[in-house]
């Protein structure tokens, strides 16, 4: 397999998770122009918390990459209307994600409902999420980027485990490749997977729409809050970057670390300056 | 699909890792006997404690079946040597089932060795592992039966992670469906795949040695040591029993709870009427 050189410090990416608590969107935004950090991904809370408006300029006059909002997604629901105002604040957040000029809007589908054992069902809900918003993302130019989470968020956070179901999803939506609907790839969610490179490779150019990067602590313990530092974990992520590579992707890598108890309490300058070191030494 | 009808509690098995700290094997024999429990499937700490000799005398006393000795495998290591001792092992963890006459020993496959990122290696290793003793096993007429665990547990317990990559195993070193190899389904570690069902039917009669029960709880508190009972959790038990039997499967069920602040804390005798209680309704 080729291997690329070393990654360019001008894809690098901050996910906002990873300053989460310390960081509002302003200061994030600050933070990255201030790092020489070239993107940035926020979520909707902090989004909502300044003002989408407002966060639009300050990444513009920043010459910020937005790589992709998080999150849009979570379309199971136990009933009819639970469904409608999910998909409804879907569309909203295409809206957001077009004022931000985002990359792509991130997908974390959702899991089952509560008290109901139909995973299969919830399946088809985000099947029949997703087929609702298409159409606005589409008209908005935002494409669409379906997360599949690690299996041990099924039940809860997201139905769509791998790499490959996320894949099937993106085939029987949008058969031609518009380029409207492809995936985000995770390397804390499909590190695993035996069958990553194959997937990545299928998934190729159109459908490779964004890139996190974090790492898997051993041991881990916390199923949530207790991401690594690249390098600090057991994920191969030059092998994984390199598949990336290999099928065509060419964007950023965002950082995307919920630690509890580590990142999350150091100064989030010092983070980013990690981030920096590690994206360059590890990933 | 068919649903059969009630689980047939004469195929109930208690895996000691159920009551784990509190029975030791000769306790839990005659506990299962006690209630009532056809089966059972001890860890070889248990059985190192009580005597392999003593331990099958008491089983047959009892009339019981032994449905799975837990656990072989953990083959990946850093040297040869060490690989080599892990071999060694697994031959003495046969011995140990033939004096039990167990219906085959489970292969806990182990991940990778520490400080190791070769997840890919750590497979190889694995496959060596399993060619190393599958002619011993053989000779034994023990089944080994690989299980493939949660991805959570691909770093440092199991890097066969799915029933898919289990079954290719299977397929690569005993093309003509022996018996002498097969796959313990454990509903806790794959619930979750897209391709159960296919898999479990893929995996057929020959290949179905073992089926361990639990539930996924929401939320999980602990990666290890948070399984649920029966019909506590989000898993659809009834369906993935009625694919087994789709499939050809007649075993045992097998309870193995992992639960240090639930069911490891409670009097054995209340777990095994619960277990029994739960398997009649819920599984």
């Amino acid at each position: 397999m080729k291997r690329p050189s070393l990654a360019d410090p001008k894809r690098l990416s901050l996910n906002t998770a990873t300053t989460r608590g310390r960081w509002g969107l302003a200061e994030a935004i600050e933070g990255c122009a201030r790092h020489g950090i070239a993107g940035i991904a926020p979520w909707r809370d902090l989004l909502a918390d300044m003002g989408v408006d407002k966060a639009a300029r300050a990444i513009r006059a920043h010459g910020l990459t937005v790589t992709g909002l998080c999150r849009g997604g979570m379309f199971p629901a136990a009933s009819a209307r639970a469904r409608k105002l999910a998909i409804e604040d879907n569309l909203r957040a295409i809206d957001d994600a077009r004022t931000l000029d985002a990359q792509c809007l991130v997908l974390v589908v959702g899991g089952m409902p509560e008290g109901s054992r139909d995973l299969e069902g919830a399946r088809e809900q985000v099947l029949d999420g997703i087929v609702a918003i298409l159409p606005h993302a589409k008209a908005a130019h935002i494409p669409l980027a379906i997360e599949p989470l690690h299996p041990m968020y099924a039940a809860d956070r997201a139905c769509v485990n791998t790499l490959s179901q996320a894949l099937d999803l993106c085939d029987s939506l949008d058969r031609r490749q518009t380029g409207a609907l492809g995936v985000a790839v995770d390397v804390y969610h499909v590190w695993w997977d035996p069958d990553l490179e194959a997937q990545i490779e299928r998934a190729g150019r159109k459908r490779l729409l964004a890139y996190h990067i974090c790492d898997w602590l051993v041991p881990t313990k916390d199923l949530l809050m207790d991401r690594g530092m690249m390098g600090d974990g057991v994920i191969d992520l030059k092998r994984i970057r390199g598949s990336m590579v290999e099928a065509g992707y060419s964007g950023f890598h965002e950082v995307e670390i919920f630690s509890k108890e580590n990142w999350w309490k150091r100064d989030p300058d010092d983070v980013l300056r990690m981030c920096k070191a590690r994206y360059r030494a590890a990933s």
